[in-house]
């Protein structure tokens, strides 16, 4: 099964409908997993061998406004500068958009303004992709189900399934081979005090995309066998710890829960690390600071920059000790 | 079983001895293992889970000088500099020549010349060890072989009962409670060209011990159980590297060895990393070096240095990249 059958299951006659408007813009939130998805059962689908758990960071992440052009082939602009569409990513951005042109000779301008760096870890292609679907659904007046959304977001980026919605999000690994059980769903918690601080320690964009450094660890790290284990067990407890707002017990989950995936990917091979120097630096700053008794932890995702984990009472001393981090409230408080 | 039955189990009635000098000398060499001893199995007579193998580093060792003191305690200098016999380190030095007193009043002077820097996972106390059995093998005349040699400095240090040899050693685990077929024997093999460049970064003494690390790990790691099937692989591959000469195989295994033990360690609770920032910085290096097609790879123990591994026709151009690098040829050439 192939992308373009899994939007027609989803769509139906709707893949013909004609655009409802000129244009459509929807802003979709980036999401940071406290229990990582790494590794794919499903290249083609984007199907994963783990469930994930995620927390959507409330106004960061990307405003997408879809219209349609008179231009003979698209056109994609991101943060105002025009994306190469013969590089990797205005590739896999046509290959997405060809599924939704149904043989038309429909072409889309793509205007994408994010609220994050690209490409470093933060998910940048999470939040594009769903604002990008979320666009999509209202241009053509598909109405769909948040659900839907959801996987036709994952097929352009696993990780976009999670940021069709706000505040805490599982996304369900789900056991079909069409994928239709695989996808975010909210989990209806809310926690004001919980706090994410954004440590950018490099902007650049990283030298291994996550898709590749995923599939060369399951194919070469020996460790990797373990990782699934490890996820379910972090999955109840990460669940464990929204409901009972169990603070400690959440931190030192998603930490010990991406400490893990980093780990499994050194041992593949040729060695996989989304280590900078200063990201170790910045790690032993926050163990120093848990041993002084500061309850603040980190997530890392496949990039340098470190993600801080911590509640809104210490906000102010973690600021103290990283000047330059930017403090995010999911729940907007 | 503990040490003392092992002790006696070897030494019989040449327990009682007496000193035939007035003091003795002996040399042991470092070693760096290519696959590492990461856990025991019996923490009393420091057995362990896997086995291991290991290079010596030609005169990169210590040399110790024993003899029976007057003084009403034993005396023991480091460099010149007298250990606190209430330290860690001297409680255990005191555990260890308890093992050979059999309760007479005889007083030890321990004097140890270090060529390596201490407790930075450059396997001090594994030459510090294994000199100091083989000074007391002299003192007392036992006339040990090399294998029961082994076994008593793997009582003081689990990777000592490697540093009886030079050039390539394994350490064969062994099944029995005993420990009696648990030590060290020589792989006969020769390979002039093979180099070891020791990159130290930080010459302080690690913050975890690695007998703390080691517990830690197996305590809490979910990845610990594929360890062992891990240095299986890599046992076999080292073996067939040494035999064949092929130092691509070798510098890979020993790389991916020593990167899957620590991102082990990456995954217990609190997360164990000896990755200092110049740690990654010179990881770093070593990747691009390699990208660019030379032939290094490096191996890391329990302390925030690297081992660099190349052959003798890159020495030069390795040195240019790393100026404090100290090059070491295991087989002295």
């Amino acid at each position: 099964m192939n992308k373009s059958d899994v939007v027609k299951l989803i769509l139906g006659e709707r893949l013909y409908y004609l655009p409802n408007h000129l244009s459509a813009n929807a802003f979709a939130p980036t999401n940071i997993a406290l229990c990582k998805y790494w590794g794919k059962r499903d290249q083609e689908l984007n199907l994963p061998v783990t469930s994930s758990l995620s927390i959507s960071l409330g106004n960061k992440g990307a405003t997408t406004e879809v219209s349609i052009t008179e231009q003979t082939q698209d056109i994609a602009l991101l943060n105002g500068e025009p994306v190469n569409l013969f590089s990797n990513f205005g590739k896999r951005l046509i290959a997405f958009l060809d599924l939704f042109r149904a043989e038309r000779a429909l072409h889309f301008k793509i205007d994408t303004q994010t609220t994050i760096p690209l490409a470093a870890g933060l998910a940048s292609s999470a939040c594009g992709f769903a604002a990008l679907v979320l666009a999509l659904n209202k241009l053509f007046h598909w109405q769909l189900d948040a659900q839907h959304l959801s996987i036709l977001a994952r097929l352009g980026s696993g990780s976009a399934c999670r940021s069709i919605w706000s505040g805490f999000v599982e996304w369900n690994r789900g056991i079909d081979a069409d994928g239709m059980d695989s996808y975010g769903s909210i989990i209806p918690e809310v926690w004001p005090e919980l706090c994410v601080g954004l440590l950018i320690i490099n902007r650049n964009e990283k030298n291994i995309s996550s898709r590749e450094a995923m599939q060369r660890t399951i194919d070469t790290s020996v460790l990797y066998p373990l990782w699934p284990e490890k996820v379910n067990h972090d999955l109840s407890a990460v669940k464990k710890a929204i409901h009972e707002k169990d603070f400690l017990l959440l931190g030192k989950t998603a930490e010990s829960n991406a400490l893990t995936m980093h780990g499994i990917m050194l041992s593949a091979w040729p060695p996989i690390s989304y280590f900078l120097p200063e990201t170790v630096a910045a790690m032993q700053k926050i163990w120093e600071l848990r041993q002084q008794g500061v309850a603040l932890y980190f997530t890392q995702d496949a990039g340098p920059n470190l993600k801080l984990l911590f509640l809104s009472s210490d906000a102010e001393l973690v600021k103290s000790h990283f000047s330059s981090l930017e403090i995010i409230s999911p729940f907007g408080v």
